[in-house]
């Protein structure tokens, strides 16, 4: 049997801008650090279909980071565009763990991981990942690996 | 022999806002991460004299981040301050290391690890840890592991 | 008759920082209209006792924008700290006027005015001014006019 | 003598997201700004070829702002695109005026002028509009006044 593998990660592209830099002509750490976030609320569209206001609003399903850690290797300029690849790394109980990696032209820019844990959006209550999303998390993961 | 300590470490405080919160009224993650970021701002102004601008447009002395990590274990909110404690964990010979631990009515919010590393602003070139900064630096490491 | 003045018009200070700043070494304009909204947040917890957030949150009440212009005639740096300068200017049935003013080191750096509109916050529905507000803005702009 | 008029002014589409919303579900009012100003440094780049980065780091031109106003008809959300239209429309000495008028699945949500002044950006000492731009800005303003 042949299991062709399912294109590259998910990457999503981000014009930096005027705006998200600071004095010292790079974007600001904060803005960053936003990106990357961005990125994540582009994949769960993505992935399954529903960003974090979708999720929210409609779905009463809350997604708030417990962890994010990034190592920056090099400055995020507007020079080049962003492309930020964000990839499944695991899936808990009620969490789910990505790797995001930002470059411009080739070149690394950073590298981090994020921890969101599902909530019950109005409650603020932890739950587990909800059936809306298990199933299409655990295909997301499954096509990775092949990938 | 006496040793007095030295106060309670570098605490700022954040009011934070409305324009801080998302659809989950709780500070927006990548808000949190600014609120850390500020929070070392501070610290240098308190601890070296020099806030982030005037050591960059002032000293040609830049620190960006070349990593940061954070624990979340409870949201931010617009109900109390923000206190933010600022602790200097050590230093290379270009870097430096903190901590940032975030409370809300005596509650922790959040902590984290972030590495600054000096260049030169104007050429953002790697560089020891300028002379200028050096000292103080050692200064206020020393009074906070005595404390 | 004697009529006593009310003391100054409410400021709110704004220490403004790098992150702040774009590459041209000075706070973005998009800022700068986020530091005068926040003058304004300010300034409803200081009239009223309710911040946007309780307003919203606690009591239904938003306090939407439908009105803001700026000129803008200095930059605003994070050399000296921004006063922002914030007056009621006139009630409708269910509108509220602010003029915002900033200065640094007593130098004007931008002027203001915004208009908000009172609405039923969870059916984002226009609404007079309720009448846990309607007095206390009429005594303070009466306080006003009288200063 | 007939004069083909030059296709649609210039739009520039803005995906709103969870991070760019408040507590009332909506796009807080200083990101709207800020989606205003993102679409005009995207006019630039689209009618000079330089984005506002590019003109003050490479050309010394500075175009900070003199004023904003904005009229808000709508809340923006992140459930449709924002499209952003930009009008150059009029040209001073120095100066360059803008409409920006934002629209969400074919409603209306917000209307507004902007006004920069060129200054050589180091020196942030007031210029007449350069003549490396002033020509395709007054082509701009022509092909778009004949569309």
């Amino acid at each position: 049997m042949i299991v062709t593998h399912s294109g590259p990660p998910f990457e999503h592209e981000i014009r930096v801008r005027w705006a998200d830099c600071d004095p010292a002509r790079i974007a600001y750490t904060g803005r960053v650090a936003c990106f990357a976030l961005e990125a994540i609320d582009a994949w769960w569209e993505h992935a399954v279909g529903d960003d974090w206001y979708t999720m929210n609003v409609d779905h009463d399903a809350g997604v708030p980071f417990v962890h994010m850690s990034i190592d920056f290797s090099r400055p995020v300029t507007p020079r080049h565009i962003l492309v930020c690849e964000v990839r499944l790394l695991s899936l808990g109980e009620s969490s789910v763990r990505f790797q995001v990696s930002g470059r411009q032209f080739g070149e690394p820019c950073f590298n981090g991981e994020f921890v969101e844990a599902f909530v019950r959006a109005a409650a603020h209550v932890k739950t587990a990942i909800p059936d809306r999303y298990r199933q299409k998390l655990q295909d997301s993961l499954w096509k990775q690996k092949r990938a």
